[in-house]
């Protein structure tokens, strides 16, 4: 059972917007066992679109399609659709009464172009809208299936779970099934010799690796009679692939190191401060993307000297003698930022992040970094490769993976209940 | 002319990774006026690959390629395009040389795989890497051309400037030209409607309009008999347009508000510090994606009122009489920031960016901000919809823009020339 993608924008091919929809509908389907073949992408061209959905039907049981159902003259999917699929467009009484009422709750009217988007392809079972106003639809031709849904990200995934899935499902083969483990600290080489045989010890698996940024994902994969037998066989291997692996893997599926890092400071009730320098905001920013006053106090971003005494207590002789890139600097930033923000932990990046601020022995990448805890401090230095971005998400990342290691070190007390701040 | 992107590889069809090569090329053809009609990805599968290399070839002057050139036996792209092109592969001695010598430079030695990747289709042109190790190659039909290029973003984007670009620019039909607008702070409906009339205005401009976030961009696209008329046509029309909108534009091209605030503010020789709470740290990594030293002094990013009343000097009567989210406390911290940092401006945010944390008279998505500059405070505020990253990034939108305004208002005196600290 095939599925093809298909996109309609001219935007996506002038390169305006990246085809998120194709890499989320991708993920989605090969997730439930379906297997997409091609994913194709045209402008808001009448004669293109046409023959690339005829071709596309030809080929494969499901064509899923997004974009083009707005209320402009240049939507055209839905005429096209009906034309393909040997019908004709009509207005849907159902569909616009729907829309109205979803419009008037909003306080808004009917205009001209709702009622084109309530115009569809007579026979096509409508696919309802939770998110927007405008519903999508499907069209058989015999045994296969055409979905056409808005291209508006939040419409789309929501229409798609809630019913192009349900429908797909039946002819969905499940049984396959995947482990991700995120790894961090070694590059894809070793990664790949510490799983040396691995497959050959556990028929029916294959092994796949991706680089992403500082990380090594390992994909464990398999595929058995059904999905049930399928998940053991991943499940021994990915234990496997585990305990050779070690202290590497820091987590897996949806994890993110600081997620794993804001997990591992919770279960100890530890609240966490950060002091950052040429991270400029990237480590705080990263903990704060999802809620985390509950045990995230605070942070300083200090580019000057000055700053770094005035709001950490790091001492000017330090600064003067070991430069403020130094291993020195960065444990009194961590130790400043545990007593400034009264933290049970705090970790502190310096460096040089570029592509200016070399010296003779300090290069462009040199990032010295500290965890400051309850235990003592821990500091840590690397040179990193890259661009000025890439130096500060590899320092970012190597802070977090230290902070997972202490964490990881140190026996979980009973957490404590201290009361954290609004602004979560 | 026309352009097909045929972009290959089985992590794309699964949602692995995004297409980010289709998007930038769509980007740069369509700036050197070339017209992509299709993009197309599809997996490693020997019979899918060549078949739709096939018709691509026979349907288009161009077909840009990417992906499939690696290493492994998974990678087929020189052997399909062989096939499809009626040549065979051989081994190409320049290009194992210029392989060895790369791989040498760099502590490496020539393994199969690169043997691998020194096998090129005879009769195919080179295109020289100069990033990696492995070429991309031309090979030609008739008068159609196939360019097929490694899928590594560094190196396809180098060979397809260096080598790509050259060899398509005299079928290019430079006969348009485009200017992008940057606005911020009124949506797509007012914008669209103070440029009504504008194209009867400038017959041969047609306008565009693209919502990026909270941001409303004003394409002005133009064609005519050749590309400095076009060029005229659209600066006329673009200089309409920017005194229609007046200060809602901020910037043009690659310009961003990060970027035009940080022009702003070295062209006035103002330094800047930020004082975060619900933002967590957003607004100075915006800031320091790109150098910032000569500029940015520091940032704190304050979850708890202790931290606000210690680092910042935020009072705690203003903070028990008004609460953490206030314009009172946002005024306090901007003011703070600029006497703690010693910076000559600094602004300051203080919100709800949820999902939890509302309060019977303050919302989900309330935010007050506040710029502190030499002349005074400025305050503002307003309740932003959307999830805890959307309000997040409205609330820093917000007060770059408010900073923006402040700069545009005060005379620009001399600059002075303050020494800031390294770790930019």
């Amino acid at each position: 059972m095939t599925v093809a993608l298909l996109s309609i924008g001219t935007e996506l091919l002038q390169g305006e917007i990246a085809n998120s929809n194709a890499q989320w509908l991708g993920e989605q389907l090969t997730s439930i066992g379906l297997h997409v073949v091609r994913i194709e992408s045209v402008g808001d061209d009448r004669a293109v679109l046409a023959a690339t959905l005829r071709r596309l039907l030809a080929e494969n049981h499901f064509v899923i399609a997004t974009g083009g159902l707005g209320p402009t003259t240049d939507d055209l999917t839905a005429e096209v659709a009906a034309e393909v699929l040997g019908t004709q467009l009509a207005l849907d009484d159902d569909a616009l009464a729907t829309m109205r009422r979803k419009l008037e709750k909003a306080g808004r009217i009917v205009r001209a172009g709702h009622v084109k988007q309530a115009h569809l392809p007579i026979g096509a079972e409508i696919l309802p809208n939770s998110v927007g106003s405008a519903p999508g639809f499907v069209l058989a031709q015999e045994e296969r299936l055409a979905f056409f849904m808005p291209g508006v990200p939040t419409e789309m995934r929501a229409m798609f779970e809630q019913h192009v899935v349900p429908r797909m499902m039946p002819s969905a083969k499940n049984d396959s099934f995947r482990i991700v483990l995120h790894t961090y600290g070694a590059g894809e080489s070793i990664v790949a010799e510490s799983l040396d045989g691995l497959e050959a010890a556990h028929p029916g698996v294959l092994l796949g690796f991706r680089i992403t940024g500082p990380e090594v994902d390992v994909k464990v994969m398999g595929r058995a009679s059904n999905q049930a037998d399928a998940r053991r066989l991943v499940e021994a291997a990915a234990d496997d692939a585990r305990s050779r692996l070690g202290s590497l893997v820091y987590g897996e599926g949806a994890d993110s190191l600081p997620l794993v890092v804001a997990r591992a400071l919770r279960s100890r009730g530890w609240s966490l401060s950060v002091a950052e320098s040429c991270t400029g905001g990237l480590i705080a920013r990263e903990f704060t993307r999802t809620p985390a006053s509950d045990y995230f106090v605070g942070a300083t971003v200090t580019y000057t000297n000055a700053a770094k005494s005035k709001l950490l207590g790091v001492s000017e002789d330090t600064l003067r003698g070991h430069g403020s890139v130094s291993a020195e600097v960065a444990a009194e930033m961590a130790e400043g930022a545990r007593r400034t923000f009264g933290s049970d932990v705090a970790l502190a990046v310096t460096g040089i992040a570029g592509p200016t601020g070399a010296t003779p022995d300090k290069p462009v990448g040199l990032v010295h970094w500290a965890v400051a805890h309850p235990g003592g401090t821990v500091v840590n230095m690397r040179v990193f490769p890259g661009n000025r971005i890439q130096v500060q998400q590899a320092a970012s990342h190597a802070v977090l993976d230290e902070l997972r290691r202490v964490c990881a070190a140190v026996r979980v007390s009973r957490p404590s209940n201290r009361g954290l701040g609004p602004n979560g």
